[in-house]
């Protein structure tokens, strides 16, 4: 006899499960789980069952289906960098770099990190609530079911706890599920100007209150940001307080914080685009995630990327994000990353799904609960407008996501 | 007394008029005519008025009013260049071009043009027009409101016309007004294999019965393609039956396709990646528009753009374009091309948007009829989800137009 499930999304013409174990070091990159004709069995919001039609029918019978049309079915998108809370835009600083503006002459005419960090201390909450709901209403209506999103606007301890706060607020109040960091070190705030040192002792100060509202602890470790004994130091408190760590590592310059990445065990090391090889190995050896953010690069009108290929060649645990941002990323869209990455980071479509699913999940310690389709996970799951899943790949520059479904519900997204 | 208008859409934060005369040779290619606080007046399709909204209630009372909160209003995009009419994809040959395949390899493979001229032959008049259709929707949702198609995928007399028979029905039966332009020069199809002299007849010979089914007469001009002397003599006999002229020019070589547009007065010159200081400066000093692009070298992953800057600075009638075809750029969004062409060419987000709708109305014989929101002209007008023009190109892989009206209509988009 049948079980009972809530719903069954049937007449997946690719189902694409990921079934297979967590990744870790060496595990190929390539492999979907592609089940042909695939019907997903749901109940309480979980995956019951997820495979050949028949087999899950076999099983469950549900009052409700959903025909996915003979379209391709997938797991929601895993965003792993964000720094998705602030209010304002860059578009001045934006018009400048294209007329050929250095860094220092856009942070002479108030551009930068902290021309956003002053609209954000000025704004209210329900003007930073309003205009990130925007921005995670752009997300999910691209297929992004969880994100990262980190702190880093505010770079003092009432803004930085505020901008903590608020995510929770956003984390409970729609779909998209939100793993909060804090990236107190993301540059240093004018009233420090050449006390970088003294910043970096607030900033460790921070850490005991951040506690319970941030899971992951973040440094931007470059030229022009914090050095790697600042870096090394507060990712060190916070790692005794419990909280999980990030790193965002050779983006500009090769400073070490990628072998820091390893050596604390953090969760992952973001940029990576002018890693030598050396670090490449070791973190490619380690569990730590190689999270590639090509989509800065694009927005910047950069030709240097990531070297994705070698990434994975190496054996890293690659995923992909979108570091959707006022300055140097305002895109939502993880279709676009995967399209971006197959061109410019040399990914396969195969690949690029895996490091903005499952991959990206396993970087922010959610593999156990997303960024696959099998039995117990939650129900979060895309319907593409295609058939074939390289179709995410090939098309580019519009939106390839059909339905988008979080713990068993469709969501709204328009 | 005010005069009735059928609609008035108010309250434009922007309104970009681009009010201005057609463009020439030397006009400024940034000013797009902003109203701050603007409004439309339409009656029977057409633009009444267009400016400031004090000015048009004085003078037009409507009794529905459209109010776009304040958003930017600008003309619908016209993109001058597509391959938009066709049958399958050519999925697997980009996965093989990921993988580091050649050109030669991939025909080897069954790719290229060919195999698309293969999969529209063997496909039924209606599968051709419901494919083409969902490439249709995609581009009005991103404002899209005037498009040129191009056939090339037939290669045959009946297939070619069939072609250009589908692009009348499709023109009839939804919003995007269709420019036909006939492309019996985009490749020499397998039965004329080593004998393109004895195919560029054929394509000549067909050029009587295009004549009023095509607008334009087009010709790929390049290594691989057609010679100058097989561009010359088709053009010049569809030239002599009163076909207006395009021309695929410079793309991967420089065979002097852009001087023969000059010297026969085509419409525009197409690519304009590998052109010469020389032709660049006589196109400019020509009345022929200079279509770049970028999306092809984009799809193919190159990091080799059209010299944008140069083309402006040279006083060129710049307009861009999609291309979207299923080989090189399967992209049917002008706002992806603009935040591209801005970051790829060189182009500001002024100079961007007059290229994507008034210049490339001129490229198409439109500017008399769409590309600014002018009295008389259609209204064919998007209101975006953004208050600053700009927005259109800081913020890439997104769709930022929210309303779409075609001749006062507002169109569905989903």
């Amino acid at each position: 006899m049948a079980c009972k499930a809530d719903l069954m999304v049937t007449n997946a013409g690719q189902l694409l499960t990921l079934a297979r174990p967590a990744p870790r070091r060496g595990l190929a990159m390539s492999d979907l789980g592609i089940v042909p004709h695939g019907a997903v069995a749901i109940a309480g919001g979980r995956i019951l069952a997820a495979g050949p039609e028949n087999a899950v029918r076999s099983r469950y019978e549900a009052d409700d289906e959903l025909d996915a049309g003979g379209r391709v079915v997938m797991p929601g998108f895993v965003d792993p960098h964000t720094h998705l809370i602030y209010a304002g835009d860059r578009i001045d600083e934006f018009e400048l770099r294209l007329r050929g503006a250095t860094y220092m002459e856009i942070m002479a005419a108030g551009g930068g990190i902290r021309s956003t960090v002053r609209a954000t201390r000025a704004a209210s909450d329900d003007e930073i609530l309003s205009q990130t709901r925007r921005r995670l209403r752009r997300m999910l209506a691209h297929g992004t079911t969880t994100a990262e999103v980190k702190t880093g606007y505010g770079l003092d301890p009432e803004n930085e706890l505020r901008l903590l706060r608020l995510i929770r607020t956003l984390d409970d109040s729609q779909p998209v599920r939100l793993v909060p960091t804090f990236l107190g070190a993301h540059a240093v705030p004018p009233e420090f100007d050449g006390r970088a040192e003294a910043y970096a002792d607030l900033v460790e100060g921070m850490l005991p209150q951040v506690r319970g509202l941030a899971e992951y602890c973040d440094v931007f470790c470059d030229e022009g940001a914090f050095t790697l004994a600042q870096t090394e130091r507060i990712l060190r408190r916070a790692r005794e307080l419990g909280l999980g760590l990030r790193v965002h590592a050779d983006e500009f310059a090769s400073l070490g914080a990628t072998r820091l990445a390893v050596e604390l065990g953090a969760a992952s090391a973001d940029h990576l685009v002018v890693t030598t090889e050396d670090d490449r190995a070791l973190l490619a050896a380690s569990g730590v995630g190689a999270v590639l953010l090509p989509g800065t690069a694009f927005g910047l009108g950069k030709k240097s990327y990531a070297d994705g290929r070698s990434w994975v060649d190496a054996g890293a645990i690659v995923a992909l994000a979108t570091d959707c941002n006022p300055g140097t990323a305002p895109s939502e869209s993880m279709p676009f990353i995967i399209a971006l990455a197959c061109r410019a980071l040399g990914l396969t479509p195969a690949e690029a799904i895996v490091a903005a699913t499952l991959n990206a999940a396993y970087c922010l310690n959610r593999a156990h609960e997303v960024g696959s389709l099998v039995a117990g996970k939650s129900a979060d799951l895309l319907i593409l407008d295609a058939g074939d899943y390289r179709e995410l790949a090939y098309r580019f520059g519009t939106n390839p996501v059909g339905t988008v479904m979080v713990a068993g519900r469709i969501c709204e997204t328009d």
